[in-house]
């Protein structure tokens, strides 16, 4: 088997490894497709080596097939279509036992806190994984953890059908809370600056804004007849969606922190109470956005193909990542690793 | 009768004026008790001149007796107790008509939009009235408003049985916030420098802490077993409480912004996402609110006497005003209005 390695330095290297034998409740997947996540991104930029500890296989946007099965495992045979959802959590914390697995308090991240998926053979837990349904093939299958990330939010925010939505940031992880949020039934506007990512809101049939060029919050005034927004997505990580925020969303309106922002930014409080607003931390996925994500592929609610920017060999897994530093067009590469 | 008016530069006059007869859907009021908010303080220091224009009677704690009924006000009678719930909503913007008439967009603010209770007489709408039950007497009708104001904070919280809560903020509204909690049946901590509001605290049967003396995030951790508080009230509007709220709080807890910060603080944005903790803001209060504060008192399950400090009559209520100035032992100075 091969497996990629990130050497540190925007640098991989592609090793030959053994496969590792599943243990009890462990089973082995031919990986199929991983993509590139701006984690990912972050990692090859060298300022998560202290945690990633190269060299280090990364990846956890992964379809596969499953190759063999350890002890114990039942509702999987081999040959099925899955994908994997990368918690390993401790099931003894606090957290864990009120039921929020995944903000464990011990939270081992696959493919950053432990091996990833950059592989031609991957051995997980059985209960990371979730099958594929007829129809849904293992490109969309790499997409389905990103989509899963935005059906959290879109979950933690409570948007009902009908609600004005704003997506603070068009890039891809916001592209999809967009598609979310209008499958839900919600009336979406994205603000991103950049063009070619507002373009890409064109196609999907969602209304962009560049707030460089146009009043975000007269905008939103005017649009939602002086109500303000009903949910605003921060997708963005900038300064100046923090102000936005609280000055579009509208009473009672709810804020869902989606972006990581480590520069703790200065914030206009006072319209927390003023507004009664609401500001929701969302964090990775719970087992039932995997299944919700699942669903809105397999029912063509959500068509996630046009977010596949570019498909790569695992030997090219370094092109791939140098052609996504810095370039606001691509959504998400993808990188092949056999399975199909 | 004698109406208060403040007069700028914490200062007060005396003067005869003319009872208003109760228009259709009114009430004429013969004024019991009022308290005096640290929004009044914040009058009396004449950083509100611009929103209240004076000479302008302020007060909006208030309880009284229905001395005269306008056309068409049905449920009240001559003679009843009652309190106001001092808000005067438009009915017609969009967060009225969604039934978050407390946060109207026009929203009047009785006793400081518009004249207010520190007077004999006081004429209402009729839809502002709570009917005071037998045995909750005007003195501690007085201190509804204030209670409904930490009833509100509670509902907005969600709060459980059993939750571990910490107010941070010892004055009136953050012990009332501790009581009502109590009340619910959550363990709750109040985090205070000053002593006299700790020795409040401990009368209340609610454990305080030192915050300048005492580390209060280890305490946290150990009383929680590492969880972290479930609930966090900012009730003290100062920075370094800004900064403990992010850290005290554990996964999934919820923090009530009770405090009014016009500073934009910078909050630690990264706990948000990395605990998935809510911000909730919090301003007065609903109907239901007051009911449920009526309540408190009215099957002894809340004892508001503790907090009423002194009871100064009309003509003297410049003293109580400069008596209750960076006075932190004082909790609720009463004006007495003439109605018992």
């Amino acid at each position: 088997m091969q497996a990629a390695q990130y050497i540190g330095n925007k640098s991989f290297q592609l090793v030959e490894g053994t496969s590792i034998k599943p243990q009890a409740g462990e089973v082995r997947l031919n990986v199929g497709y991983v993509g590139i996540c701006g984690t990912d991104m972050h990692i090859y930029h060298g300022v998560m080596d202290q945690r990633v500890n190269p060299p280090a296989t990364i990846g956890h946007e992964i379809s596969g097939v499953v190759a063999e099965l350890g002890d114990g495992v039942t509702g999987f045979a081999v040959g099925d279509r899955v994908v994997v959802r990368p918690l390993d959590w401790c099931g003894e914390c606090p957290t864990c036992k009120a039921g929020h697995t995944h903000i464990c308090q011990n939270l081992k991240f696959m493919g950053i806190d432990s091996p990833g998926a950059f592989q031609t053979n991957w051995t997980v837990k059985a209960r990371t994984l979730h099958k594929l349904p007829q129809g849904v093939d293992l490109k969309q299958g790499a997409l389905i953890e990103p989509l899963s990330v935005a059906c959290h939010d879109i979950r933690r925010s409570r948007l009902q059908a009908g609600e004005k939505v704003v997506v603070l940031g068009g890039g891809p992880i916001g592209q999809l809370v967009a598609a979310v949020a209008k499958s839900v039934g919600a009336d979406v506007l994205v603000s991103e600056p950049n063009e070619a990512r507002r373009q890409f809101s064109d196609k999907l049939g969602v209304q962009s804004i560049n707030p460089l060029e146009q009043d975000l919050a007269a905008f939103v005034d005017e649009w939602t007849s002086t109500k303000g927004a009903d949910v605003v997505f921060e997708v963005s990580g900038v300064k100046p969606a923090i102000d936005a925020m609280t000055q579009i969303a509208g009473r009672r309106g709810r804020i869902v922190m989606v972006a990581i922002h480590s520069q703790q930014p200065q914030i206009d409080l006072f319209q927390f109470f003023w507004k009664e607003l609401e500001l929701l931390g969302a964090r990775v996925y719970e087992a039932e956005d995997f299944d919700w994500a699942i669903e809105l592929i397999a029912s063509g609610k959500i068509d996630v193909s046009p977010f596949i920017s570019s498909v790569s060999e695992l030997q090219n897994i370094g092109t791939a990542f140098a052609n996504m530093d810095g370039n606001p067009e691509g959504m998400k590469a993808l990188v092949s690793c056999g399975a199909e």
